[in-house]
C-alpha cells in the first residue's frame, strides 16, 4: 500500500464528516482517483462502470465492479473480502442491463434504499444513464455530490506531498528528455516516445507511472490551441515553435509543467510574450500566501500581464494530486475570478499560465506548494523559452 | 486529413439515417472516437464538456467545446468555421454554470429545441448532470442514442481496414520490444516504458499513435485479474508469469494483441490452460465467417474449451476501430450469449480469451477482420506462451 491504513482510515472519516455536513447517509464514487484515495483502487478498469459505496453506518466502503477485477481489488485496497462486490460479465455494455441495477441491490441488502443517496453527477464515470437506473432503483431523486471527495483531497499529507516532490523529480527528467529530443531533424513522434518512456521509467531511482494527460506537444500552427498532441509524421524544423505541457507521476500523484521551446533564435514578438507571461508568474507565486483566496492570484497576475496586453481568458490553474485519466487536475479549485476558496498550507497547485493565440502559443506554468508563509515552486526548471539550437 | 472528404460525408448520412430510423432529429454526441469518425477532431480536449451536434436538416455538424480548443478545431476537423461553437472558460468545472446551457442555447438558435433530440446517455463523456440540465432546458426528455454512431462504425471502409493493418505492424513491434524487455534483472517498469515508446514511435516507417489503455502487464499474482499494469519498484525474476495484454496504433485504429510469457518452463498447469485456451481460439477462427452469430462464435469456443475444464464467465470478444481513453473497444458488439449481431464482411473484432483465475492468469488473443468467406487475423504472432529464457 502506498499510505498507511491509518491515513486511509482519516481520509474516509473526513468524507463521512463532509457527507453528514452535507446530509448524506450513502455516498456512490465512482470517479477513480477518488477510489485509489480512499481504498488504494488502482487498475485500468474504468472503463466499465465501478465505484466504491461509502456509508455512514458502515466502517468499510464497499468496492463494487466487474468480476475480472475483483482480484484486482483484492490485491490493492485495504478492503476486506466482504466489501468487495463484483457484478456478472453480462452487465458490461449491455442496454438490457445495468450496473447501476447492482449498486441498487447492494444498496437494498444494507437497508440503504430509502437513505439519503449522493452520487457525483458532473464526472465522467456517472453518465446520464447511471443517473437515471440509480434514481429510478430508489424511487428518489440523488443528491448532487460531484466533488465531495475531491474537495476533501485539497489539503495534502506529509506523504503526499513526499510524492508530489518525486513526482517533480521525475517531471526534471521527463523535460530534460524533452527537449533534449526536440531538435531539427528529428521525428516528432519519437520525442513523444521519448517524453512516455521517461514518465514511465523515471529517473535518478525514482519510479514513474502513467500519465493522466497524454503529452501535450504541438508545433508551429499547432500551439494555437490547448490540447494538441505531436504530428507523428512531422519531422522539426528550423525555427519550429514547440510547445511541452508534460508531467513527471508517482505512485499516480502528478506533477505537470509545461514550458515552451523555440529551435532557433526567438522571433521578437513570441520573446514579448514570454517576457510578460514570466512576469506574471513571479508576480503571482510571489503573492501566494494562506489566506489569499483563488481569485485574488488570478487578479494579481492578471493586472501584472495586462500592463503588458496579455489576456488570458481562461483560468490562471487548478488544484493537483492523485489523478487517472482523462485529467491531472483535481476539479476543485480554479485560480480565476468567482472561485473564493481560501488558500491554506499544504495545498498544491498548478500555476498554467498557457497563452494560445491566432497566430502561435507560449506556455510556461509551474506547480507550487502552499507554506505556512507563502509558496513554494515544486520544480526549479527554467522559465524561459528553451532555446537548445542556440 | 485522415480520409477523404467523400467518406466524412458517408458516414455523416449513414448517422442521419440511422437518426431518422429511431426519430430523432437532433443528436448531441460527446464520444470523442466519434466525433473523430465524423469530423476528424482530435486533442486531449475531452477532460472538459466539448461535442458535436448532429441535425438532419443540417449540411454540418456543429463542433462545441471549450475556447482555448476551438483551433484545434480548425486544424483537425472538415467543418467549415460557422460550425465552430465553443464556449467560455467560466463553463469549466464550475457548478454554477454548465456546458449543456451552451448546447442549448446553439439548439435555441438553430430552432431545434422542440425537436426530438438524442443523446449518449450510457457514454463516459455524458454525465448525469448532462443529462440534467439539457433536459431541463429542453423542458422535455431526450432519447438514449448511447452506441447510435458507435454502431454505424462497425463495418470498415478500405480505409479505415489499411489504417487496421499499419496498426497490426506497430503492434508486432510493440510485442516485440515487451517480449524483449520482459527478462529476469529488469525493472518491471523499464518494460513498460518500452512498450509505450514503441506505441508511440510505431515501426518499420509506420508511425504508431497514443494508446486508449495503458500497458496491462501484470507479473505472477497480478495475473488473477484483467486490468493491473506492470509494477513500478518490482525486477522480474526467473519463473515470472507475465500476461501482456497490448496494442499497436495508427491514426487513431487500434489493433489490441495479448500474449503470456513465462520465464522458464512453463507449470504443466498453465501450459494445459494454454493448450485448452489455443484450441478454443482455432475453433473460433475456424467458424466465423459472414452470417454468423455473434453468440455462435462464443458458443463454439466455450463448447470446446469446456472439454478441457476451462470456463471463462466473461465475453469473449468485442469490435474494434479508432479509440480513445479509456477503452479501444467500439462498445457495440460483443462476442457472448444473446448478442444476435449477425457478422458481416469488413467488421473487425478482438478476439480475447483471457482467463483469470484465483492462483494464475493466461491470455491469448486475436484480432481479425471478417472476409467475404471467412475471418483473416490481423497479427500472425505465435499463439503459445511465450518463454525467451528457454
Amino acid at each position: 500500500m502506498d499510505f498507511e491504513l491509518s491515513e486511509y482510515h482519516e481520509r474516509l472519516a473526513k468524507v463521512k464528516r463532509s457527507m453528514a455536513q452535507k446530509g448524506l447517509d450513502v455516498l456512490v464514487a465512482s470517479d477513480p482517483s477518488n477510489m485509489k484515495w480512499l481504498t488504494g483502487y488502482d487498475g485500468w478498469s474504468f472503463y466499465v462502470h465501478q465505484g466504491l459505496i461509502v456509508a455512514l453506518d458502515r466502517p468499510e466502503p464497499i468496492w463494487w465492479g466487474r468480476g475480472m477485477d475483483a482480484n484486482g481489488a483484492k490485491l490493492t485496497t485495504w478492503l476486506s473480502p466482504d466489501s468487495l462486490r463484483p457484478y456478472a460479465d453480462d452487465y458490461v455494455q449491455n442496454p438490457a442491463k445495468h450496473p447501476m441495477s447492482h449498486v441498487a441491490s447492494i444498496l437494498r441488502e444494507f437497508g440503504w434504499l430509502n437513505k439519503r443517496v449522493g452520487a457525483e453527477h458532473d464526472n465522467y464515470w456517472f453518465t446520464g444513464r447511471c443517473l437515471q437506473v440509480l434514481e429510478a432503483e430508489l424511487q428518489a431523486p440523488t443528491a448532487d455530490a460531484t466533488g465531495l471527495i475531491n474537495w476533501e483531497r485539497l489539503i495534502k499529507s506529509p506523504t503526499e506531498i513526499a510524492y508530489l516532490r518525486q513526482a517533480a523529480v521525475v517531471c526534471r527528467g521527463v523535460m530534460e528528455a524533452a527537449t533534449n529530443a526536440v531538435r531539427p531533424g528529428r521525428l516528432e513522434r519519437d520525442a513523444a516516445a521519448a517524453v512516455y518512456a521517461a514518465c514511465v521509467k523515471g529517473v535518478d531511482g525514482v519510479p514513474g507511472d502513467h500519465p493522466a494527460i497524454f503529452p501535450i506537444m504541438p508545433s508551429n500552427e499547432r500551439t494555437t490551441c490547448a490540447h494538441l498532441g505531436w504530428a507523428p509524421e512531422r519531422i522539426y524544423q528550423p525555427d519550429d515553435l514547440v510547445l511541452l505541457e508534460l508531467c513527471g507521476v508517482h505512485r499516480r500523484y502528478h506533477c505537470p509543467l509545461s514550458r515552451t521551446v523555440y529551435l532557433g533564435r526567438p522571433p521578437r514578438r513570441l520573446a514579448d510574450l514570454a517576457a510578460a507571461v514570466l512576469e506574471g508568474v513571479e508576480a503571482a507565486l510571489a503573492f501566494v500566501k494562506p489566506g489569499v483566496e483563488a481569485w485574488e492570484v488570478e487578479a494579481c497576475w492578471r493586472s501584472t500581464v495586462s500592463k503588458r496586453g496579455v489576456v488570458k481568458p481562461s483560468r490562471l490553474g487548478y488544484s493537483i494530486g492523485a489523478s487517472y485519466v482523462p485529467d491531472w487536475g483535481e476539479r476543485t479549485v480554479s485560480l480565476r475570478p468567482d472561485d473564493h476558496t481560501v488558500l491554506g498550507p499544504n495545498m498544491t497547485f498548478h500555476l498554467m499560465p498557457g497563452i494560445w493565440e491566432d497566430d502561435l502559443g507560449f506556455e510556461s506554468s509551474e506547480p507550487f506548494l502552499v507554506t505556512e508563509t507563502g509558496c513554494e515552486p515544486l520544480m526549479g526548471f527554467p522559465r524561459g523559452i528553451l532555446t537548445p539550437e542556440l
